[in-house]
């Protein structure tokens, strides 16, 4: 924020001197010229579309979708009184935001977008934020399309693989979800999903798997066919990063919930035909403070219960955690837990009594007790806590669910069986070199390592490698570089069925690959390449994903 | 909603019917005119305020604060796509409705608004509603007067009363509330309190009394001062119904909770010094159909859990039932149930682990069980259901829960102890006379009485009658007419805290009163009148309050 005030005071001193030497007016309206000059700006309606398009692809998820500011500032033409006015700011102030990024956590978008693009958006975001439309279950209902009717389905599979050891790989800006047998690591197909892939998640009994991408869209995937077939697709809203299954016995395949960013709200899903059933809107109350009531409040990571039959759905803007029931997926009711802003990824511990998530602009992590519906602890960590699901190992300090942080480099291993410590970082440690970055951690109930990627960390040498860690004494015991004929950044690990195998993605480089690793021994077992591997990021095994295994 | 429609047409057949007789101007201006005549309709800031407050006042509570409807059909200038504009309905239609009510449950205004508040109320209508300003934690503060710290109150009663059978009497149209002591049944004082007082709670230990009235103004008072007195006061809405306290265990006079029309929104206050701690506005999606965000979405009854630290509230319009955890009152959590529409008023059976409410609108009994925050069923009973608080008694049928109806002479008695027919209306019976209009029902658990009264029929020899019935037998014992030296109509009943006596409020006639019944006998003990009974109306005894004794 200090670099932002900065900024601002540069920008509008340059301004000011410049007036002064240009002409002779009076001081009113000097103070007034670059707002003056900012009017200026106007658009066509296809560079309307197209800063549109890149801005809910690359900007709204820190800064909102209608501009109004979320984790990162507010980008309103007339300021909110918070932060400073994009008119003030004018092209040049945007573009050195836009190219070189913030320390507070902003990338560098020169050499990711086009020259063209940085243009565009230095007075896009100079114009009124364009009017989000409604969209709600009539709308979802309209894009609703069920290509192969429940009937039309096969009973059984109709092959002889281990879907339980089946891999779905996104390949998020290609839009597409590649399905790997993990057995044979053969690629069994490339669909075209959703824009800007997200995550994907596999219905209870693994024979489903549902991708949502960033524009919203749920592509519902049969593994039982020869071939992994598309049999329905459904937008559920314009911008979104989560879906889940519903996972209690006896609504095993039953229902989907989706957890969109734009509209802010929660859709249930049929999950065997992704008809819609019902559209919650998540605005509400802020956790803290004066309880503001929060219009643009984003839903966050979604997980779901397997000791009742419920999800929990994490919003993000209001700091609630949200204890949905889906017996009733019409008319759902729920619990709201005030805990912390800004809500974003998380995991249960080994137990799966307990769901730790981050709240990651205030630096905390949040526990709550899900069959009891309470707040357990809200513990600081570091600088922005990014654990994934987080991972469960389990050592002399006790069982621990761990997280790894983008904002410095530190790994905090928190203690969640009963004690003397329970709900505390036991343990800091620190991954190889300088910075944060970490995105995600991994481990398996089976295995004595722990992994690590930096893949937001600025520094090459170490966004390509991953770090494994011993268990039992969390000591260091490997940095794996990437691989010859592999380049990229390293990012997200999967373990394969039995636990013996890590599976990692060189992403955004010139050879892109899936890299497989022997857990036991941290060699090299397999690389999958391809011109089909294109910018592989996370990977969903079947079993693990439907069990929640990490 | 025939009858309206069919006025609508009328009007609006007999409008074009006018204008063809008159000019003859083409088919498209000739619809236009009734809107362009209403264009000229236009209000002074005094007629503006006049308006507003009679609106608040007889208006809101049906057609919601900002007038796009709630029970009653929106009155808007322009409609809103299911109701008549009313600028189409025009001064001569609107007043039609407000001379004559409608039988849906809208009053007859003619005798009781005089003809110049009708004449504005024709002209107010049809001007464009004023913005409701906000109204959130700051301006409560601002409004808050602590009159004498807890410092500066006496640690122990300053008499010999027996502050557990204290009665304060709500007299609404006065704005006050008087203070009896039912032991020896002398008036301690008569306090001013807010405009249109609605309900009066005491606090836990029975100490205070606090009113709401609907004007959003809380009132409190101490009892242990020799005389009644108010010790703080604060304006926590523009509108409100309700207010309660926190009862659980460790929890005693700690938090006080208002519920709120105008904003909808749920207040926490300190329950010593009336401080607001948090505002959570109640605004959201709807319990069916197609779950629209209300943003209207008011605060009906609520009542303090024993079992748990938690009040219940209902929120009218979405149908939803929250239990709100006061544990953290600056940041509370909820859990939200969707039930029916619309939520008015309710109690508990009496085991105190069930709350029943009606959803009037509906016609529906709503089922909650309490410490396991879950509904239990939704009842269907009769037209517009309005039990009060309900009451409780106990027969060969069961453990029974009895509600009254404003829309049809029946009481139904629902069966609230486990076994057969558990939750199901076991027995119906009729009140004398025909006709609904009955708003309240009492027993106790020392009585073999249930007395009913007919407060809203419009035949003045039942509204100024109560029915007491055997609750064995569930016979008609006895219909006691007013006393001589009372009149006007029959409302509300309160017992003693022996509950030996019950105490009949008469308002709405010349000679108001409190009558007093012997409850063994039926006959009347004494009859409480004087210039200082203004039309009272609900009556609150210490001790029944405290521990929902009904």
């Amino acid at each position: 924020m200090k670099k932002l005030k900065l900024l601002i005071v540069l920008i509008v001193v340059a301004t000011i001197s410049f007036s002064c030497k240009s002409d002779k007016k009076s001081e009113v309206e000097k103070d007034k010229e670059p707002v003056m000059a900012a009017n200026d700006i106007s658009l066509t309606d296809v560079e309307m579309k197209n800063g549109s398009e890149i801005y809910f692809d690359k900007c709204a998820g820190c800064h909102g979708s209608s501009r109004k500011g979320a984790t990162g500032p507010s980008l309103l033409p007339d300021g909110d009184g918070k932060y400073a006015a994009t008119k003030v700011l004018g092209a040049a102030g945007l573009r050195a935001f836009i190219e070189n990024g913030t320390p507070g956590g902003m990338p560098e978008w020169k050499g990711i977008m086009t020259e063209e693009e940085i243009e565009l958006m230095t007075r896009f975001l100079q114009a009124e934020p364009p009017v989000i439309p409604p969209y709600g279950i009539d709308e979802i209902n309209s894009s609703w399309n069920l290509i192969i009717p429940v009937a039309d389905r096969p009973t059984k599979p109709q092959h002889n693989r281990n879907i339980n050891n089946y891999f779905g790989v996104i390949m998020r800006d290609a839009g597409k979800v590649a399905v790997i047998d993990g057995d044979t690591k053969e690629k069994l197909v490339v669909l075209k999903t959703g824009f800007a892939v997200h995550i994907l998640r596999t219905s209870a009994s693994g024979r489903y798997i549902y991708s949502v991408g960033r524009d919203g869209r749920i592509t519902m995937i049969d593994t039982y066919t020869k071939t992994p077939t598309i049999v329905a697709e459904v937008k559920a809203g314009f911008d979104a990063r989560s879906v889940e299954v519903s996972k209690f016995k006896g609504y095993e395949d039953k229902y989907l919930v989706f957890g969109g960013y734009s509209p802010s709200h929660i859709a249930i899903l049929d999950a065997q035909t992704l008809e819609p059933l019902s559209v919650t809107e998540t605005k509400g109350n802020a956790c803290d403070g004066d309880k503001e009531f929060i219009e643009e409040a984003r839903v966050a990571a979604i997980v779901a219960s397997h000791t009742d039959p419920v999800w929990i759905c994490n919003v993000k803007e209001t700091g609630m955690v949200w204890i949905v029931d889906y017996t009733d997926p019409r008319n759902p009711g729920m619990t709201q837990i005030p805990t912390a802003r800004f809500l974003h990824d998380g995991g249960f511990d080994s137990t799966g009594h307990y769901f730790l998530v981050a709240a990651n602009a205030s630096n905390k992590i949040v526990v709550i007790d899900v069959p009891n519906k309470k707040l357990v602890k809200i513990i600081e960590t570091g600088i922005k806590p990014h654990p994934g699901r987080g991972t469960n190992i389990k050592n002399d300090l006790g069982n621990l669910w761990v997280t790894s942080h983008l904002g410095e480099n530190k790994l905090s291993f928190i203690k969640t069986n009963p004690g003397e410590n329970q709900w505390t970082v036991v343990k800091e440690i620190k991954a190889s070199g300088n910075g944060g970055g970490a995105l995600f951690v991994k481990s398996h109930p089976k295995s004595k390592h722990l992994w690590v990627d930096r893949t937001l960390n600025p520094d090459p040498v170490l966004n390509s490698a991953v770090d494994v860690f011993d268990i039992k004494t969390l000591e260091l015991k490997k940095t794996l570089s990437a691989p010859e004929g592999v380049d990229g950044r390293a990012v997200h690990f999967e373990y394969n069925k039995a636990g013996n195998e890590v599976w990692v993605s060189y992403f955004m480089g010139e050879k892109s690959a899936i890299v497989i690793y022997n857990d036991k021994t941290l060699e090299v077992k397999q690389i999958i390449q391809g011109d089909w591997v294109e910018n592989p990021t996370g990977k969903f095994n079947v079993y693990n994903t439907t069990h929640d295994v990490y």
